[in-house]
């Protein structure tokens, strides 16, 4: 904590991955704090710069999240500090972590292409590449199917009904740190028409709510290096925010969920079509799942922010 | 036109009256064209700055809208060169005409308290002022209710039917250059319970559409200066866009047909409540209307654009 008057002129840079954007704020004396009216100025699209929320960019040695990351990995020099844009603090965020690379290797804290960026977060120590195409790479964790060895076997755990649909349809719940349910659709058609200003319904009931993915699975296809993909279009419905451009944890779900329906011998990478872009998942050896895309700076600027003791 | 090739890094401001927001970009030089493509670059709420509308400050003498204003004006040396968000281009925007003057004031080319900024527009001269309190007052040039003073009388020429209305409900159409109409709801609540996703029916079906302003008339009360103002609450739908948070030429048809439904001896001042902010619309013996409220300038930046020759 400083004791010096604060700054009022806050330098930031604003980016986004597949539409998903961030104030990204510089931190790097760790003494800037931003209360969540700062953050709500900040991320207001039209009084303030506009936002889906706010990365602060700072050592993790000055905050009591970023000592604990640092006690096991301690390279994890610098926390992504993410606030949503009311304010509240968020664990983790797999469109802005890479969007928070991009930004450390503006600021030249960062290479990712040479070696992985080791980012300190409040769900842990993500680490992140960039491949030869320029996108961002990160392990997003580990995943299961809550539903266990049944729910894959039939395909489904849960049943889901959007707007419009008389009945519910079979559903796959994925879990990824955060919960999922996945639908299939059977045209793209259908999957543009469909009106998710609601939150489709989920039976059973989550108790903690779920996002809902609703993808349309589009095959197989031989990539350049030989390797086979999969390609799934969807669209996200997130627990408590309503439909978005793009949701990371959502387009992994979608990817495992295809995955299991295509059974034994289906591809381990898949792209993603979401409607602010296309990522990547692969599933990986190790129980995890890797998802990368991404991740532009459009530009920079400083704001005034009310100055404070 | 100049044969330099054009900086790709742009300075610009953003800016917003009541909400309805711009990008605002000096060009002082009178050398930077922006193509439709820029415009929308610049506008996207996620992979550009974000705004309604883009706003170039130009010398008059560098384009021929501006040159034929100087011939009538030729104080009028700054041209607002204005562009909606689609990269069309807009004659004139009561709220971007004050967002404007800020920004001259801003690089100190005005001084709106001490000398009204004669600013040279696609709709003629507009002159901008700034009153005790801060607000930038315009004049918004004449008005007229087309269906003459058989409507004004009976207090109606139309009917407007919203959603969810069993049936048409009497209007008033108010032309300010662009048209309007205007109809009044009883209560504060039936406004905000209202959908106006749609364009509410207007009948007559005016030939070139018309704006919709839903209003709730609430009273008339003394000010500290000793004068009666009336006061206006307000939703509006802008013909081609949909619902938005303000709209300077709608608070002008709300406030005259309040006022004219108010009969005579109504107060030539009226405050307009929008989902914006407020703004006051003032009845000028001239047969001008004029509108004054906020402008505030919200941060700085700089952003890329593709290079041309």
């Amino acid at each position: 904590m400083s004791t010096a008057p604060r700054p009022t002129l806050i330098p930031f840079v604003k980016g986004h991955g597949t539409r998903n954007d961030f104030v990204l704020v510089d931190d790097r004396a760790g003494t800037l704090e931003l209360d969540a009216q700062d953050v709500r100025r900040l991320t207001d699209r039209r009084s303030g710069v506009g936002a889906d929320g706010v990365i602060r960019l700072a050592p993790s040695s000055t905050l009591p999240e970023g000592r604990e990351v640092l006690v096991a990995e301690p390279s994890a020099e610098w926390f992504m500090d993410y606030r949503n844009g009311d304010g509240t603090i968020a664990e983790m965020c797999g469109n802005g972590v890479r969007v928070f690379a991009a930004f450390a290797e503006s600021l030249g804290l960062a290479d990712c292409a040479r070696a992985p960026f080791v980012v300190a977060t409040r769900d842990g120590v993500k680490r992140v590449t960039r491949d030869i195409d320029g996108w961002y790479c990160v392990d997003m964790g580990a995943w299961r199917f809550p539903g266990g060895q049944g729910a894959v076997t039939d395909g489904f755990d849960a049943r889901v009904q959007a707007a419009g649909w008389t009945t519910g349809r079979p559903a796959l719940s994925v879990d990824l740190g955060n919960p999922h349910t996945v639908v299939a659709i059977s045209d793209e058609s259908e999957l543009t028409g469909l009106d998710l200003s609601a939150a489709p319904l989920v039976v059973p009931v989550p108790e903690t709510g779920t996002n809902v993915e609703l993808v349309v699975p589009l095959g197989e296809h031989r990539r350049d290096d030989g390797a086979v993909a999969g390609r799934v279009r969807m669209r996200v419905h997130e627990r408590g925010v309503g439909e978005t451009q793009s949701c990371g944890t959502g387009a992994c779900a979608a990817a495992l969920a295809v995955r299991a329906w295509a059974g034994a011998g289906a591809p381990d990478v898949w792209f993603v079509d979401v409607p602010g872009g296309t990522v990547r998942v692969r599933v990986l050896a190790s129980g995890h799942v890797e998802l990368a895309g991404p991740a532009d700076l459009v530009f920079a600027g400083t704001i005034e922010l009310s100055g404070r003791p």
